[in-house]
């Protein structure tokens, strides 16, 4: 297939831009021709020249970039949106109202208010969209996905899940990491920093593993840090459509860990568990037989788990692999369209609107739980409809 | 030291019994006279002929023992508790009313108003008492401890403690499991099956490494598997004096688990993390340094985790040696209470009566916040104070 | 079973004396009531006075012991010798030659001529005679010599095989280390100080699992720490009766290992991996199936291995434990030959004489391959033919 | 910088040339713009069309590639060699000979003779060329490389390097396997089948982490799957220059290993560990003080183990990320050669042509000493001389 046209909106120096970029890359399915980097013009200008971006296409801001662009017959066929949470919505917005499909960072935005209206314009309009729940993409949640829902762990009971790190144990917003800044402040990063930054993607790798959708939470959110404005640390106890019951943990002052993004999953038959710090490995487990553990690139692994092995059996794969399924995906999305087919039903490894909003209403649920002494607070679609 | 004259209360074929024999054997300080197997006199008289107590000193009844052995010259000079939770108590007080000393299994009781009383007359009467949380005895567990204690780990924000097994994910206790069918029976295990079993021993783990007391609990207990009249499933969000924060889940459905005891505590400075199916090993985890594996044996352990090593550094034990630490420790307790000295500082791998109190209050207060839609409910000294 | 009346020759203080003792204590089979403890008289004294020795079965010598404790009507049932290796078949031989059976500490003697010799010697008078080799006893390798024995793996191909460990990385017998003293002394350890400490422990693990014998070695000895007299690592590469091909690596200077006793099996089917610093588990893995983790308790694992568990399934065991099997099945191939019944077939955790004897060979054909610059040289039972 | 033009010599449908085209895509650094992919002009045909080359400069072998290309303008600036090993120099040789750089897969070729022809002329003419041993530019094993280097370990005193897969377990080349076929034809892969395809991987790797140089080798190869022609399991004893000794092992009939590539060193001070299996780790460990495991990303790592690292703290890289090092590396030394300026010299993470010969005078060492009955054979660079 011929190179995607894509730009980006954010995305500078120091940022998790450069991630996507090399996912975009590895499959060669696109090429960046445009971009807003930074609302600082000489940042912008710089970060262009650095991509490769011609000076017509580097644009001041994304509304111009919106405006210009689907004016040009060459013009920009996909755009990522890799801003702070706060202008996610309004940005993706702008894509949609020119047609053009846009890849969003995570979370979706800042309330689940604008989070449904986004969603709402993504179905009414039938414009591509995906949101970047990148863990969600790695072949051994993949797989897991398909354990639970072909039915060998049995009807699903327990559901513990966590997102772990270290590297805000001290008060880095105070200390330099420009990266942390805006995360720390509420008016940008949405009602919880731990949960938008982290929780959500314990959030969707639960649902995407499990097929489940919560009923409601107990959370306690905190901050553990002092002076730090932002909780940082959130415990939340779940409890799930059907029964099962949970725990989620997201934490940013969890000293020394690196990426501890893990799930376990127990039902009545069997239970798996995958750490994404050893992601090739999916450990499944019986009361009535020897213990599995099913590696990345085994010829028994589901379709939708072979899809996203690039490699020879055995070889690792990594969190920069996973990332670019989604890319892979969401240009086969595109492929697919242009070509007025139907797009090859594995490449679904992004995750869609309504799961953002869906995140969205997690958080303002726990938020919200943890502000009324625990109480149990509803967290799932339930609300959506609430909301709508 | 010459063996202690020893009896057992309860212990009988298929109970936790053998391991408490097992575990008395080991340093060779303990020498099995006397006893009481079972309520079913055919029997109790098999288990005595087996375990070659004369027939003169095997009796009906723990009251019977303690009555008769205390007369005796050559009487027990202490005594093993291993009946279901709710003889605990009284066949603890009627040893203890005879000033003979008590090893207890856990939990002590089946309410905290009766382990109150229970502490009372152990303090009242200065007769040594041990409850056998062994899991705090291995010797990695007591290094962490020591960890903690001096400061390596900075203040402790948070805290996450597990037990998880998977041995009652089916309905075990129709399906012949004695061992299980009274646990799961509330009128004699108390007022939480999953809690009473094995959320006190992550309970006394997590009190233990981190020396931290609760404040307070908001729980959601559950029983998932049909048909089961007790509880199986616990998710308690933490709150500890001095505003550390955790999770504690307790689960007897987590199908494949083995013995999933695991606790992490996570510092202002680094973390460590402990699981009792690799007990000989502890990480230890830093943001700014490289992290570290300390091993049992390691010279450079400290003296309380150095006193449970029994082999050449390196050599695994398991969990038969940190069981012995408990046997091992209450027997110097005892030898020093005879020779008029005081035991060795570090002999005290073992629980007290005060921490099973504490261990019930943390039972009754996960139950009401349960019942009570995840409220906040207090669950440490301050409520012994209260009941008091 | 009542206990047996046990002696030991060596083990004193700072020995591997404590390990048999703490092993004979496990399971309560034994009571030590003679001993030699040291050649030192004093030394001597005092460790029978702290082991309760009466001062009438303190011996000065074996012989002296032999002697005296044939003729008492209580005398000694066995005896473990725990002496340097060049005393072990002397010492042997004085009770063998009183008709009690031994247990005797690896490796069997400083040569095979001497080996042989106590070999037939035991056969002749059809005395019961146990060589400690320890780590064959633990369940999970029990259970590897099952899965090998019944065809799981198919043929085998390949055995990968070490010991290593670092506890010798520095010239440790100039330092004070007297455990390690007479080791590095080859007039009292033998041929190679590193095969017989380690080496053959391997060498046992390998023929114990597999169950096949070597045809021939091809081997480089080494002493890798200056000012050692001494070899410390050894690499030897191993072909087997059959066509299995294979290396054994031992080595004294692997620095940070603790104790590194590893083995692989690699069969036209499967393959195994079982490594004693996490004793409890054993991988099993295929090519055409997912692997498998297989765990000390689990209720499907073969007889041999459910033998060796004294727990609740998912509870660690270690190095104790193990060692403890082979005094345990040692207690009941006495009892069985007391009571004039066959022993419980799979009480046969420990080594035989002839198990001795094939160690020496193996450490005489890799010294002598080295000498002789890597030639292969015989090392199995052909061997044993020869020098018969 | 502008992406450099290059091109393909084999890397057909089911060959390795995917991963290397994934490599090159990642940093974005290379644009595939010409190539020769398969002698058969049919498949030629399909895969230049998949890949976007146009007809002009899809070639029917690699003369007529390296004779066009090099008198175009816009010809390739770089080529990648990717037939099977016996035309690895031929065609090597006929891009030098245009002074075109070349990135050639491992082994460099079949005979240490033509690959000395061929380092001779990389020397002479002082073309860019590269060997991909990718697994040598994984970021820990450059901190590795980094650690002997600096001396944290002490001098070096024994080396365990193997690399296992049990892909070949059967007769997979008498079975479709068309990838095998060929490596399993000596007369195309060269003396040693399992030496070429991954022992010269575990060679290059312990020359890297070492800095040390082979002296003699003594070897065991052998053909364990009934039917096969090539050797496919090679058990190596190795000596060092200055004294180090070591075990090398390489086997394709590792059943149930993925790639298994390990390397321990154990030097005076510490040893490490690498396991490719989980490539962001690197155990550190030591008599001394507690072990270390050193993470990717780490901030105190070296600087070339820290350019390798794309993504942020703790994420997981894997496989397809080396292999991009060994690309981006070579297109800093073709952008610094453009500009005349010296190339960054962290930009190291690719092997030599002299690094090639020594890996083939490795094979042909290993081949003639397993002829001869284990004999020590002198299998460095005083061979390289010999021959020279």
């Amino acid at each position: 297939m011929s190179k995607l046209r894509w730009a980006m909106v954010g995305g500078g120096p120091n940022s998790i831009g450069r991630t996507h970029r090399l996912a975009a890359n590895l499959d060669g399915h696109y090429e960046l021709v445009a971009g807003v980097f930074s609302r600082d013009s000489g940042k912008n200008a710089t970060m262009g020249k650095e991509l490769g971006i011609t000076e017509d296409r580097l644009y001041p801001n994304f509304e111009a970039m919106a405006a210009a662009e689907s004016k040009r017959p060459d013009g920009i066929e996909c755009v990522s949106v890799i801003t702070p949470n706060n202008t996610h919505v309004p940005a993706c917005l702008a894509f949609l109202g020119h047609a053009i499909p846009v890849i969003c960072d995570k979370p979706i935005g800042v309330s689940s208010i604008e989070a449904i209206r986004l969603m709402r314009e993504v179905d009414r309009r039938g414009i591509p969209f995906a949101l970047t729940h990148n863990y969600s993409a790695y072949t051994m949640v993949r797989e897991a996905q398909h354990l639970v829902g072909s039915g060998r762990l049995g009807k699903i009971r327990v559901v513990q899940v966590e997102y772990a790190l270290g590297s805000r144990s001290s008060l880095v917003e105070a200390q330099g990491d420009t990266r942390f800044a805006w995360r720390a402040d509420p008016a940008i990063a949405g009602p919880s920093t731990v949960l938008g930054d982290i929780g959500t993607h314990a959030h969707h790798l639960m649902r995407t593993v499990t097929g489940l959708e919560l009923e409601a939470v107990s959370a306690d959110l905190g901050s553990l840090v002092a002076g730090r404005k932002a909780d940082d640390n959130a415990n939340v106890n779940l409890r799930f459509v059907g029964g099962a019951r949970g725990q989620l943990w997201a934490s940013m002052v969890a000293c020394g860990i690196g990426q501890g993004l893990r799930i376990r999953v127990f039902g009545e038959q069997a239970s798996l568990e995958w750490h994404q710090e050893h992601p090739n490995e999916l450990n499944l487990r019986f009361e009535n037989q020897p213990n599995q553990v099913l590696r990345r690139g085994d010829p028994w692994l589901c379709e939708r788990a072979k899809r996203g092995v690039r490699t020879n059996r055995g070889q690792p794969e990594g969190y920069l692999s996973a990332f670019a399924n989604v890319y892979r995906d969401f240009a086969e999305v595109l492929a697919a369209r242009k070509a007025g087919r139907a797009p090859d039903p594995l490449a679904d490894s992004f995750a869609s609107a309504r799961d953002g909003v869906l995140g969205m209403i997690f958080i303002e649920a726990a938020v919200e739980s943890s502000r009324r002494n625990g109480a149990w607070v509803e967290a799932g679609d339930q609300r959506l409809g609430a909301t709508a």
